[in-house]
């Protein structure tokens, strides 16, 4: 190798984002076949805009995104819906439905219309799912059981509108770190516990590698899940954990998770929809969205997509 | 109430740590009987030596103790059974054997060793039980059903020596946010099902409210352990969850626990030994060893001691 080789090699490699390693693949280019079911969720890149997630994902080759309702909200759904519909995209999933448990602001009755509307909104934008994240204890209550049958209540009242607009309900099962503050819906056994009393077409589960990885007997649960699984999103569960519990998810291959079986199982289940990247990370937010997009592409393209 | 009364007042009552709020009762004084089972896991007051740690036990009338290795060693453990059983104190449990799944230093055979060890010292002390600890992935496995399958072996293969010296081995379940560092065990239905092919004389569980109290069917898990709780201990869930997230237990009282309803379980399952405070936490740590003995004895008192 020549000197000009080598300095040139150095300016062009590609560094992964957050770890600030070198890249080892190339980036796959736009038309790349095993792109075909990549979904970038929208939060991983926090710092774009609905618009500049689009574009992101055109610019990369990605063929959907899953969108939150906020940033949707701020263009206004239908808006939100023509800008993915004529970029060519498809939406893999809409975040956030659920907050059952009381522990919000909203009245039940209040967090069940606000569901619906989720559903709705979900059906405009073409989406087969809305993740339905349980909620935590409210304040001061300490009766997990209880919020758990509520949640199962709440779930089971929104079927009938959800086969209605033809958007499935896809309950998240949470890792533990989240039962007291955000999902108390702890494991795939559980959420499924709960959805298979309900009609397929209307509740699924979502299998996100990050909750679930840890689970026993996990490969039951996703052989049991079955066609049930409405998502399913990869995300590495790293140690140290981050400071901020919200934020401890990692770029995968920067962690303890084992792709290749998480994905094989998802696989052999029978699912066939796309996979989204969802990763909340302060330091994944400070890079640039570009090189977040390009570095999740890669990773899944080495560590995802064979097993799919 | 005069001025001198309120004044007086304020004084004298005492404040929780490390919440700062006023104590809820008066703190129970020695000979009480509501502290009779009532033992003090020695990494709830790090900054003390084991001396202190026995001597702060004696001052606030608790009967027992649960030690660590590391600091036994250091006044050797003869010395360090003397000093408690002249104080009076039982041991209830020994901190800790395990790290089975080879994330650390030693080899297999060398684990093995320093396990037999420590039931040894275990035993020297008089504990009923060993706490075991699984241990977690090692760096770059991310085999997590191998590394589980090991702690399992490794378990059964101490069941000879814990049965020559009569120590009972408590494998401990760890919450899922330590399966990649820590404990590949994650629920005490795991831990059950490694215990029980295993003679129940020599292999038990422990039963540790931070790490159990959020798993679905935690009812149904602590009535089929029955006999096979070994040790039972008491700390809090609390959120946010600190940034260290070794460091994240929490007084109980302090957070989301039911504790009436856990020890209700474990009281139906027929568990009559110590319960154990342990809380590994960096501002309790930061708080006087006194305050935080006559704290938790304040609090095991309200929430816990009731349920015996």
């Amino acid at each position: 190798m020549t000197t000009d080789e080598a300095v040139g090699q150095r300016i062009d490699a590609a560094l992964d984002v957050p770890s600030g390693s070198p890249a080892r693949m190339d980036t796959p280019r736009p038309g790349d076949p095993r792109l075909a079911r990549l979904s970038l969720n929208q939060k991983t890149v926090d710092g774009w805009s609905l618009r500049e997630a689009v574009d992101g994902c055109v610019a990369a080759g990605l063929p959907a995104i899953g969108t939150w309702r906020e940033p949707v909200a701020e263009v206004g759904v239908e808006t939100a819906a023509r800008w993915i519909r004529d970029a060519g995209l498809r939406v893999s999933s809409v975040c956030r439905g659920g907050f059952f448990t009381g522990a919000g602001d909203l009245s039940r009755s209040e967090r069940h219309d606000d569901n619906r509307r989720a559903l709705d909104e979900a059906a405009t934008l073409g989406a087969p799912c809305l993740v339905l994240v349980p909620g935590g204890l409210p304040a001061g209550d300490r009766d997990l059981r209880a919020a758990r049958d509520r949640a199962a209540a709440a779930v089971e009242a929104l079927v009938p509108h959800a086969l209605e607009v033809g958007v499935r309900l896809a309950i998240e099962p949470m890792h533990p770190i989240f039962a007291a503050d955000r999902g108390v819906v702890s494991t795939l056994a559980q959420a499924l516990d709960i959805a298979e009393p309900l009609p397929a077409e209307a509740v699924g589960v979502v299998v996100d590698t990050f909750h679930v990885w840890w689970e026993p007997g996990v490969e039951d649960q996703i052989a049991r899940a079955g066609g049930r699984i409405a998502s399913y999103q990869v995300c590495e569960w790293i140690t140290p954990l981050p400071p901020d519990a919200l934020l401890s998810r990692g770029m995968m291959g920067d962690g303890h998770i084992d792709f290749a079986h998480l994905t094989s199982l998802v696989t052999a289940a029978g699912y066939t929809g796309d996979v989204e990247v969802e990763i909340f990370n302060a330091d994944v937010w400070a890079a640039p969205g570009r090189d977040v997009v390009e570095t999740l592409a890669r990773r899944y393209v080495e560590l995802v997509e064979p097993h799919l």
